[in-house]
């Protein structure tokens, strides 16, 4: 992974000429005044744990996974939002952790857990490194004014808990450990002729526990659900002790306590194993697309597929600009058409039937169907827009994601609520939307928004993300439905939660976590002080 | 609905002579020495709220909705459980509330809640009154030895929420008051061409309340799903606040409150409203039987339709045991056949695929088809087992349902044990089990237990009961599908939960309702003392 952007730098790719044409004549992007810095460059506060602290985690994982170099604290710095990315181009390194641990087992991260909470050292699980919501910032909103600091922060890297541990094909449950990498994951399922199905943007690095931890939904939830729908049991190693939830596929004995767990990211406690639903592999795959005249005529086919039937297994609407600027198509970005783009695949034992029925619903609802070419070369690109991403922060445009969900009949007003949000508070910003993840009774919608960097990128960006999540509140939305609340979240996620719900965040994490040294300042608000 | 029984006693049954015959016969069952007693008979404690407190609530709610009389406190005590029945039938009203209230609104609860948190009154929310699981037996566990006690019960009956708020038909979500009984909710949403598909036994005076804050799950699970399903967002009253949960189908934005709401039976709070994801109301509806020979044969058919699809809307598969006693088809109880039944039914715009499809699985799995017959008598008869079961309490025979789930692959060693703890635990009962919801990694297990009563029948079943639940926790199942836990079933979620999970519990609960006063002693164990 690289550093300070995406994937494997030997992928990293042009841009193509029509979109740097249009980045600079209609957006007024130019070349950023500093380039990047090199790695050794960035600059990290000195490391705060002392030598005796340092050797009491090396007793629990062995010396050699207690990491304090230069390159492995850096590549445990923050996460992969945009002005994470801005932020390490710039060689600001500040929120880096003093160490990196790398824990061998659940019984390892449960003693680091006790050691830690005796020591007060502050704990940022990690598993891809691929939060962008700051889900892996979390220290300094947790050393609240006032409230006790502490010794120092390490980053608990799950990445030695790679294991596939067992696979019950009758119940068609696979057992991972927490830190295996979804590629990986489905390398492993693939030689039992099974699949997660689960394949987010952020798919070639994330692992599983991350997914579970931030409640991640990938591109084929039409299909195979969202993570939170495959999670059918976790261990959670916490401070007070260790969670073993799930005894059956859904259960009336009290609260769903794993759904308190996930999307609890690493705030009460570390997922260390998972039990996962997994599905037979598709034997067939089918990908095409097909042009509505507006995105209002293609939101309606995509709820008539969502509440008569049948789904495809990948289901993504893009609005007039996205469909304009070809965002479907990575590899053929700029090269988009008129209307609106629905890309619809199909992936099972055989899937010819629901093709037919799916595609008579989308006739029906005013579609024209544009063959095999749209859907496959989605496919090919569809893990391609970090890597995009990377190329336009080098030549001076900034490029950001945000979501939102809601129910049906308010996702208008949720659409309006948020472009014009970021129409207000970016110079000339291009904001594009797709639907890609529906329900009987809603869907989410995902904005991509492109604008050009002026002055300080990260301020510029953070005004934006703030008109956005406010937006988002006021108009009903909730303010993330895959990306996680991290810290960009958590103030938009407490409004929306309101203080009683919020109370209860703080009590669960105060019973768990009574020190407090889970992902400080991450999700969960601290408590007012004599509130 | 009958106080001392279930439902309208105009539908009472007399017992087939054949039922009668193997009663006597097989069973041993003897008439009753003493019949059960008129509602005047029942010992009620004297009303233990003093008058300036019976005063305080009346100024909250109004006077003539504060309940004292005999009649209504009988009506409010306990559920539906056999224990239940076999108390009352015996006089027994020690565990009545001093006082039923009926707040008329959502602030009305919030204000009973402030109130009763002030005076230290229990408050057991009342909804259809139909737990089976000792849900509104609350107060004497929650009187812990040494604890404070309290000024009193009340019965919190939610009858006069009964509204349908608003009906969004783009998003296909219903808001309704909490109050409202699931006919009624059917009712008012058949005029717009709605359904819930919510159809459990207790269908005829359940609340909608009452299905969310216990889990319920309904006949037609496999097609309309679980009732927790459905609950797109809640409103729910707390002596600490207000929380209202719910701005889309699902979220990212941390755990799912939802969740921890769902299933916790009053003992967190007041569920007040429900917004609940409706469907379009069936055109046409099938149901059908098929005949397997064994259970094993007939639970890897239902196991194929649960992982391969397509499911039908109804699933129901009966042991050898069940089937030759008639059991799913109610009102031809004793008519049984040989091997094991399965119910199919389908319910849709046009069913004529999927129940072609779902057959062609059935068959190839071996089942025979039975054709129309068996599956229209299921629906007819889909409500008569409380009545069937009040008529084989009076003529001496103790008849009481118990329920667990688990993966597929644990569900012969459930099945075994719990048949093997049943067995020994009392004189040579008729045991049998369905399978009834279904998914993809595993489903629940039903048991119906019929058996003669001998000496003190209440104490009888609690030593089946207790062995019933100590083979579910040690087979690894759930202590509970879509029952609940109430009293029943709370040590036996504990020991589910484990330490660190009954911790999260009792945290919420303290945060929520610091005094304590809520449904005490259902589901959340009191805190160890000192510990």
């Amino acid at each position: 992974m690289l550093w300070s952007g995406w994937g494997d730098p030997a992928r990293a790719r042009e841009l193509p000429e029509q979109v740097r044409g249009l980045l600079r004549d209609f957006l007024g992007v130019r070349a950023p005044a500093t380039p990047a810095v090199a790695l050794e460059s960035v600059r990290l506060p000195p490391v705060a744990l002392p030598e005796p602290l340092l050797g009491a985690l090396a007793g629990v994982v062995g010396a050699a996974h207690v990491l304090t170099s230069h390159e492995a604290r850096v590549r445990h710095t923050r996460g992969k939002s945009t002005p994470d990315l801005l932020r390490m181009r710039a060689g600001d390194g500040s929120d880096a952790p003093d160490a990196v641990v790398l824990p061998g087992s659940h019984d390892e991260v449960a003693e680091l857990l006790r050691v830690c909470s005796a020591e007060r050292i502050a704990v940022v699980p990690f598993g891809g490194g691929t939060s962008v919501v700051g889900g892996l910032s979390g220290v300094a909103g947790g050393a609240a004014p006032g409230g006790p600091g502490f010794a120092g922060v390490i980053a608990l890297d799950l990445a030695r808990l790679d294991r596939l541990l067992s696979v019950d094909e009758e119940s068609l449950v696979a057992s991972f450990e927490a830190g295996v990498r979804a590629p990986e994951a489905e390398r492993l399922l693939a030689g039992r002729g099974l699949t997660l199905g689960h394949f987010p943007q952020s798919f070639e690095y994330a692992t599983l526990g991350g997914f579970a931890a931030a409640r991640s939904s990938g591109q084929a939830s039409a299909g195979y659900g969202r993570f939170d729908d495959m999670v059918m049991g976790l261990t959670v190693a916490t401070p007070s002790g260790t969670l073993d939830l799930g005894r059956a596929p859904r259960s009336a004995a009290g609260p769903d306590l794993r759904q308190l767990m996930l999307g609890s990211e690493g705030a009460f406690g570390v997922i260390t194993l998972l039990r996962l639903r997994v599905r037979r592999a598709p034997v067939e795959r089918r990908y095409e697309g097909w042009r509505f005249g507006t995105f209002a005529e293609g939101s309606a086919a995509v709820r008539a597929l969502a509440q008569e039937g049948p789904l495809p297994t990948v289901l993504r609407l893009s609005d007039e600009t996205e469909t304009m600027i070809g965002l479907a198509k990575p590899d053929a970005i700029g090269s988009g058409g008129s209307g609106c783009l629905l890309i619809a695949g199909y992936e099972g034992g055989s899937v010819a039937g629901r093709r037919a029925e799916a595609g008579a619903v989308l006739s029906r609802m005013g579609g024209e169907p544009l063959g095999a070419e749209p859907g496959e070369a989605w496919e090919r690109g569809r893990f391609s827009a970090p890597y995009l991403r990377d190329s336009l922060l080098a030549v001076g445009a900034t490029v950001e994601t945000l979501e939102t969900a809601g129910f049906w009949s308010n996702l208008p007003r949720l659409y309006d609520a948020v472009r014009l949000a970021l129409a207000g508070s970016l110079p000339s910003p291009l904001v594009m939307c797709h639907v890609s993840h529906v329900y009987e009774t809603g869907a989410s919608l995902y904005f991509t928004v492109v604008t050009a960097q002026e002055g300080d990128p990260v301020a510029q960006w953070d005004r934006a993300k703030a008109a956005a999540n406010a937006a988002i509140v006021e108009a009903g939305g909730t303010i993330t439905h895959h990306h996680g609340v991290g810290r960009d979240h958590r103030d938009a996620c407490a409004a929306e939660l309101g203080p009683a719900g919020v109370s209860v965040l703080q009590a669960v994490k105060a019973r768990l976590d009574p020190a407090g040294i889970l992902n400080p300042g991450v999700l969960v608000p601290p408590p007012a002080r004599d509130a």
